[in-house]
């Protein structure tokens, strides 16, 4: 947005902030293991790209989620740079103590806003799961992490169909109530509408302001670009993105990959906000990814190839 | 958009109409021949899903674009239901005569916001194109045709890169002072970002008003439906889409498809915003027409699969 700002960019941040989830929701889903090393090479690759926030790796049990088993390893391998936060997402207590114990800084926490969805994918009620959280953060605090907390299926649910800014809200509320001021709302299938992210953000805007909140958008339809710009247009400054597009969750039937960090990056940049990300680097770390996925044989889901002058 | 409309969306039209484009932009850039009777067939599948403007071949020189040298024998063949706009994209006035002998009832002219397009595209400058387009009307004119415009690279050319506002505006401009209100505003290439759709947008609104303006958006960096997005924030009410995602441009380097019919449909029915398409008929004309050309080995771009409740 080079000169005049356009009437409907009035709302529009100055700058965003990408948190790179590629490693740890990117990976999750894929069957085939992926060697420790590589996941390592990737994160130092992100790192070296520019991201400043980086979700690593989960401490889930290995027998529900095998392909984040060596959450550990690749914690330990990594080269942490300054400036750069490097998070776990943690279910419990116990997974917690795992992220600890492996030298983890910041944490991520994760709740639904469809009580359904939460039992499939949490084995637990949205009250159990905040429960849960209240435990995590009460360890966590005395060890001063960072902490950001996830609202999964917050417009649509697989088993509930769509989900109402209330229920959302009225999560968001309980998250903030226990200190969780950094929150993540989740198009978890990707087939959020942009008017539902615009209703939304209204009712998290009036009641809590939107400091603080962060989009994390799936491409399943082909609608992650617009519902990111209703976010941008609503002065949304966080979100969510995976390098290649990889994704989907294992317990969220159809639900396909995550907004390409490539195409995110894309986006603002030509928008003329600035997002601190090489897309350069940032495509050839999604390549690498990609080939030791063979993941080729699909076309790659960010924009490659000539782009005009 | 059930009940409470977000604020974002008090311009939103109420409704909108999609100009089905797919047998003529889809089909002109493929290499293998199509035989006329599918084009038929695709063309009667469009109208029995509904659709209201087709447009189902282009009068060109079969030398250009042999895809569409069999025109004539498609408009003989398609069944012609009432209340549906059945549209031949002309050149020039041999492409007229052509058109009139085939009872063509409506037409479309095109021309460019940008000289170095229009030399490689049509072969002549803007001023000659225009020219062109004012001996086609006079002899549509005689005939009382129905006449669209099209200006294509409105937001970036393969060859100048950027195209300005101000530029597209005087072109649409001297389409209206010809007589020609119904006018597409082309991103040929897909690479507009929403930020250049909502400058134009406001210009446009300013000088002339939008009505008769229409979006030909293609999703070569899948910002379509974004572009789309921005277009409804504006009150835009027509939008050119393509079965299936087919198209791109001989003459565009680097163009991609168009923007799928079934996403287009999908996004704006979502949003609580009528189209009139079925959008079952819509997938399965699309889908036929996709396995005729093979592109099966390639996913289909078109939203498929479970749609969560």
């Amino acid at each position: 947005m080079i000169g005049h700002r356009p009437r409907l960019f009035q709302e529009c941040p100055s700058r965003v902030r990408i948190v790179e989830v590629g490693p740890r929701d990117g990976l999750q889903n894929e069957r085939a293991p992926v060697p420790a090393q590589a996941k390592i090479e990737l994160v130092n690759a992100l790192s070296e790209a520019g991201h400043t926030h980086i979700e690593v790796a989960s401490f889930v049990s290995p027998r529900r989620v095998p392909q984040m088993a060596d959450a550990e390893a690749v914690f330990r391998g990594i080269e942490e740079r300054a400036g750069v936060t490097y998070t776990a997402l943690v279910p419990n207590a116990e997974g917690l103590r795992r992220a600890l114990s492996a030298g983890v800084k910041s944490i991520a926490v994760f709740t639904a806003a469809s009580e359904t969805f939460s039992r499939k994918n949490a084995g637990c009620s949205i009250e159990e799961s905040l429960e849960r959280i209240r435990q995590v953060l009460s360890l966590a605090g005395q060890e001063k992490l960072r902490v950001r907390g996830y609202i999964s299926t917050a417009f649509v649910c697989p088993y509930e169909g769509r989900i109402k800014p209330e229920a959302v809200a009225e999560v968001a509320g309980r998250l903030r109530g226990e200190g969780v001021t950094r929150i993540s709302i989740g198009d978890t299938l990707g087939a959020a509408f942009p008017d539902q992210v615009a209703s939304l953000l209204e009712l998290l805007q009036e009641r809590f302001g939107l400091k603080g909140f962060a989009l994390h958008l799936h491409d399943t339809y082909r609608r992650a670009l617009a519902n990111a710009l209703t976010g941008l247009l609503h002065g949304v400054e966080e979100f969510d993105a995976s390098a290649g597009g990889l994704g989907g969750c294992p317990f969220a039937p159809g639900a396909k990959g995550n907004v390409a960090t490539e195409d995110l990056v894309e986006l603002f940049e030509g928008l003329g906000i600035p997002t601190g990300i090489d897309l350069t680097k940032q495509r050839a770390a999604a390549l690498k990814i990609r080939q030791l996925l063979q993941r080729l044989d699909a076309p790659l889901p960010s924009a490659e190839g000539c782009t005009p002058p």
